[in-house]
């Protein structure tokens, strides 16, 4: 099944989770595309300045795969900067939360899967 | 938990699935870190020409996001051409090959969630 990039679902979340700005989620893959065992695979694009606030995820993980820009992670209490190519992965029971720290967009994909 | 993108595993694997030349695979995560419903979250890349051969999934899925070239996608027996932004998701039972049919490396995300 091919999922054309101009047929995929966007959505501008203001303020997601508390965070500043707004976040561009561009929807990769349906709920129901993940065997049950999951719920978003999304590339998500954060202009300079905007974030998303601190949340935890129980009984899922979630995994950041930054495609471009730099941010700043909270992991799970502990500050880190993140560059392309990192992973930032917040296991069941964790909280994260992420904000773009440069001057150009912060693009990433999100997975999350669960038990 | 971070996971650096030079402390990523890099496998490089030749004839993959019976295709041409080889395919790069970075990992960004590894299988432990699925709830036990996954396998497999790469970066893969293919320079031009390669390819990955037919496969089937069974109990499992597997979905390709491209992020840089253009693919030549066996979707379950129909051809199609694949370009940044695309999503190709290959649910259980179903086959699938990519090859790069382009002049620049195919880059892509894979990901098997499995049930």
């Amino acid at each position: 099944m091919i999922i054309r990039k101009e047929e995929q679902k966007i959505t501008v979340n203001e303020q997601m989770r508390g965070g500043e700005g707004s976040v561009q989620l561009r929807q990769l893959l349906a709920p129901e595309q993940f065997c049950g065992h999951g719920r978003l695979f999304n590339q998500l694009e954060l202009a300079p300045g905007c974030s998303i606030g601190s949340h935890y995820h129980n009984g899922e993980s979630e995994t950041f795969y930054i495609l471009q820009g730099t941010a700043r992670f909270d992991d799970n209490g502990q500050e880190c900067i993140l560059h392309a190519g990192d992973v930032a992965h917040t296991p069941s029971g964790h909280f994260h939360s992420i904000a773009n720290a440069g001057q150009e967009p912060l693009v990433l994909v999100a997975m999350i899967v669960n038990s």
